[in-house]
């Protein structure tokens, strides 16, 4: 029984034997495919065509994730602790809505939860060549979140005094109906994002707007340095380190080299 | 008297006590929730309903900072030069508002003047880690400024000549009804926001406009570029990995001297 | 014969020699002008009164790229690994759309596929200073490459969430009809395009879309920062300034070095 | 006669003496005013009002630019070569639409010619400090041509593509009416543009434009990526060279050193 446990656990929570792996692997899929049928159920087309398939494959789904979710906590160690951790919650939440479904309506949109599933998807990641990579994006996301914050408080700052501006000065007759409407379109602009769905028709609103863009354009290049700096600082540290002379303890010599060249001593 | 004066000046304008660091938070909090009062009562809808509540704490925060403008004023040494200070009008224009529209009605617009006060929140930045970030942003940002101004000038030249362009290309009767509407619309489309409420709709103009469209593309990339460089720059200039002499305690020596390069004592 | 088809082989496929280079450079304005055709071709008054120029370029061409294909399988030493080279079934479909024209109507469409020959525009770089150019770009994508794809499925995984979200916020009667729409608004918004044709309309419909667009505004800044990291790193690997050692000719020595580090040479 | 003629050059062509730097000035705001003039003549509410001071100012300037092109002609050693050289043209176009438009009207739109004559700012910037600062974006610019080229050729050659496979899925019915237009749409997407004038309609075209976009705001990061590493190239080369030792020639000394920090040689 313990052994049986034992090797469930490897094979789900580890992915560094075959089987492990190819569970991984496959429970990918699943999850890639259990949510691109919720996508394409959402097409009315679709689901009025192919409802029977829609829910089949739904039960399917639900019966496979239901199984997973049932075998983690059986061969867990510490099951509470799991199933109060924040993929023991995803892994409930996706099954959760297709059981309540079949005592009620309504609920069938909570399936999109299922969605967060997706997270797992890193978890495979980490097999292969990817976890330098991602680690030195971490690294980099995460010296680099002081300058981040100063940079997002600022924004909101002015995205706020921005749309306030814009509101006294076009008012709602031209879309800028309220201040936080008024926030939204600076934001908006400001990202260079640029629906037209309100858009200035005043010319002193125009002014404002075209300096606004400007600005925006400019704001774009601070966080973009941040992150190429801090990236390069990443790359610099997980650099392949130098040897040093046991001789005159000369720091910074190549990996290939056969004889220090300070003092010149054989190495 | 002189005694209180110092603590409350020490706990206004200061902000290494606890208490200082208390009233900062709590000033800060005010200012974030009145903003957000007059964001709110800018919706039709909340202020219809809820008119008595928006009215009240609107009073309320009024008292608030007047107290806090009325300290001040009494604890600063020098107070014209206080009331004269940014910050000292920045104060004064939140409480003023209110106070007038106790008289007359209209100039309650003016209380998103509050919004300036939102600066205030970089004090409080000052505070903790934030500093040294923000100190190599402005340092960045600083010494980049000539090259940002020529890149201003420049868009601002090219706009100036697009516009023109497309105002003789397209006309009035496609959107392009003055040079300053089509300076508006090349703005627009340089910097990528393209609202979409002006558009070149002949052959011609939309054969200038995608040119003006890679052309604002690649000339993103200057700001971007100019940024990251001088980011990099201050971040080297802050990151002396250098030795000192134990000789002549000579800072900066490179770590593989052999001798120290000031005094010649061989390290 | 042997010596003609070596000849013309020169000639066709290599771009060393004077006779190579102008048939590169001739066969260039050919596709070039062939595409300019086909996509003349598409404007309905142009086509409508300049029909038979339009036919009649189009059997030149044809006849042309016809001669030139048959000329490559003549000189070709394998002429069936060519016709089933990449290059070798861009050729045929080159010119296949129009000799099935001889026949049937409907098939004139598919001459687009003319413009996969401008691929070969990129032989002809090859031949000036562009190669070492190209060449650090692709090196610096190539080992980006890992990044890059930890960063689109990180884009991805995003655009299905937020997508799904907008499909339950804003749902049908705004524009967000199905899940798959919501995704492509969500594209569309991230990467700051921003068409407006579906735009949130819901006051939390549009508060998501400020945090998205927000967001996807510093995403953007991710792979600037890992291209212009990668870009610098390939740049530095092409430009060793080191010195070479007199005794044993070994190269890479760091310009301060004392000794060689290969053979022990005092430099 | 001659020394009148030296003086009025150096004042008009030379920017060193305080009369040049005087001159330059002045001249800079006639630029700037005569150019606004234009741009808000084309508003018509103005031009309708202030019929007459639009026309009056533009004799005034026109008149001041007569002058100035006289006394260029006048006061340079060899006026063919100046009449015919860039500036010259453009001093040229400057005045001869106003005193076209004495004798027939329509050309007063040819006034926006004038707006090239900003590009003389430019002397102004090599006064100060700017001149270092161009120099090092020229030269960025200057050193990563072959680079953009092979990027904007990529571009296009995709803008081509992707706008045909649209122009064959989506139709005219959807406002994709030729290939122009198509390849007009692709770059307003693929430049995150996005007007949304046209715009997808169908399932498989919003798939093809998300692919689209996503690579569009990938490919941004080309260009921004070579600038980047282009100006920290330029800006190492400006960087003050260090010193090398004359007994043991080791290099890479820094300028303060009092003694080689390899041998201990007293510099």
């Amino acid at each position: 029984m313990k052994e049986l446990r034992n090797k469930i656990y490897k094979v789900i929570f580890e992915a560094d034997t075959k089987e492990g792996k190819l569970f991984d692997v496959i429970l990918l899929w699943f999850i890639i495919l259990s949510v691109l049928i919720v996508i394409l159920e959402s097409v009315e087309s679709l689901s009025q065509n192919y409802r029977s398939i829609f829910v089949n494959l739904e039960y399917f789904f639900t019966a496979v994730f239901f199984i997973e979710y049932s075998l983690r906590i059986f061969c867990v160690r510490k099951p509470l602790k799991y199933i109060f951790s924040f993929y023991g919650l995803v892994d409930l939440f996706a099954i959760l809505p297709s059981i309540l479904g079949l005592f009620m309506i309504g609920s069938s949109s909570l399936l999109v939860i299922r969605g967060f599933r997706l997270l797992r998807v890193f978890r495979l990641f980490k097999l292969g060549r990817y976890i330098g990579e991602a680690d030195i994006l971490m690294m980099a996301l995460k010296s680099s979140r002081y300058k981040i914050t100063v940079f997002l408080v600022t924004v909101i700052s002015l995205a706020t005094t921005v749309g306030t501006l814009m509101y006294l000065i076009e008012g709602g007759e031209n879309g800028f109906t309220s201040i936080p409407k008024s926030i939204y379109w600076a934001i908006v602009t400001m990202t260079t994002v640029g629906y037209g769905d309100i858009a200035p028709q005043t010319t002193l609103g125009q002014f404002l707007a075209s300096i606004v863009m400007i600005m925006g354009y400019g704001i774009i290049a601070v966080p973009t340095g941040i992150i190429s700096v801090e990236l390069s600082e990443a790359y610099k540290s997980q650099a392949p380190k130098t040897d040093s002379c046991p001789n005159c303890f000369a720091e910074g010599l190549s990996p290939d080299s056969n004889f220090c060249r300070i003092c010149g001593h054989r190495l």
